[in-house]
């Protein structure tokens, strides 16, 4: 056992194997690329990694991750717009920036509604989220939650958490997703879309 | 743009999807698997990583990964025992290794011989292979090549360039791998595992 790839590396495919995504035989050949390249991918990667570690932390105001107290979008004032969007977790918030010309802040859950997990409100950082309203005059909260049954569930909480402080509470639009074709479309988005047809 | 993963996570994104079975999505996962679990995750990967980058090097005698001038097999003085088994790179070295029982050494090409990439003799270390006969005195010289053909043309190279210097020289028997299903195999693989019949 000892012969083969020598300790460190050895601990160093296993760290990588943890990944998602990755399992032993690409977190092995992940790691014989960058020993091939070690100063173009390995070392670069191991300074980019280190230096991540040391920075990166929970914005303070949204749960973006963030490099100071406020993450670069909370930080931005042109972002305070009175609009603030919530997000199941971080991965989502990417989504959106790379997706939409969104120009307001966001607000991540960090997760759903779930007892299971014992996940209440208060872990999601509700009573946050209504505690920024007033300070950032927010006047729509735009639910981004994923269409599954949890989102649904958390969604609707929300709304009644946030209905008695008088602001506008928006979801996503469901329907057909882009270049969708309808025959390999589930009924539930059909349908739904059907609901929300809009005249052309 | 700024306002998205920022800068040092962005570029860690950039990072991790240059590895090889990684794209800009499962990198994206993966860097948000870390810094979800930074004491876990991230500032392991990132020590290992380090280190590795810093001690790891070629092997003096064979070409295998190393954390000294030798690697660990042939630092290894019980793994001197007059068989070397060349391999065309470390991954496959690391696949012996994991598979079976050889106490030898090995050789390690860093390659086939292709007129395309200019890989020549010199460049695949076999005058360096040749040199290690005496001193090492090397019985018996494996070919654990790839069944293609660059392995196949390489393997004969190294067997006429081998012939003066009075050494065994064999290779990988061909044949139905372990569980392999006759209707499955290419046609290659059953008339040679035909060809190499052995009484039962």
């Amino acid at each position: 056992m000892s012969d083969r790839p020598t300790g460190d590396i050895e601990a160093l495919i296993a760290l990588m194997a943890r990944l998602p995504g990755l399992g032993p035989r690409s977190a092995r050949r992940a790691v014989l690329h960058m020993l091939r390249k070690r100063t173009q991918v390995m070392e670069p990667l191991a300074r980019s990694l280190a230096m991540v570690a040391e920075r990166a932390r929970e914005c303070r105001n949204c749960g973006n991750i963030a490099e100071a107290d406020l993450c670069a979008i909370c930080a931005n004032p042109e972002r305070g717009n009175g609009e603030i969007c919530v997000v199941e977790d971080i991965a989502d918030l990417w989504a959106m920036e790379r997706g939409c010309g969104f120009r307001g802040r966001y607000h991540v859950l960090g997760g759903t509604l779930s007892a299971l997990d014992a996940m209440g409100p208060d872990e999601l950082g509700i009573p946050a989220l209504i505690e920024r309203l007033q300070p950032e005059a927010v006047g729509e909260v735009i639910l981004a939650l994923n269409a599954t049954v949890e989102g649904a569930t958390t969604a609707h909480y929300i709304a009644e958490a946030l209905a008695p402080h008088g602001v506008k509470v928006t979801t996503l639009a469901q329907g057909v997703p882009m270049g969708g074709e309808l025959d390999y479309l589930d009924d539930g988005t059909i349908s739904a879309a059907l609901a929300a047809r809009r005249k052309l």
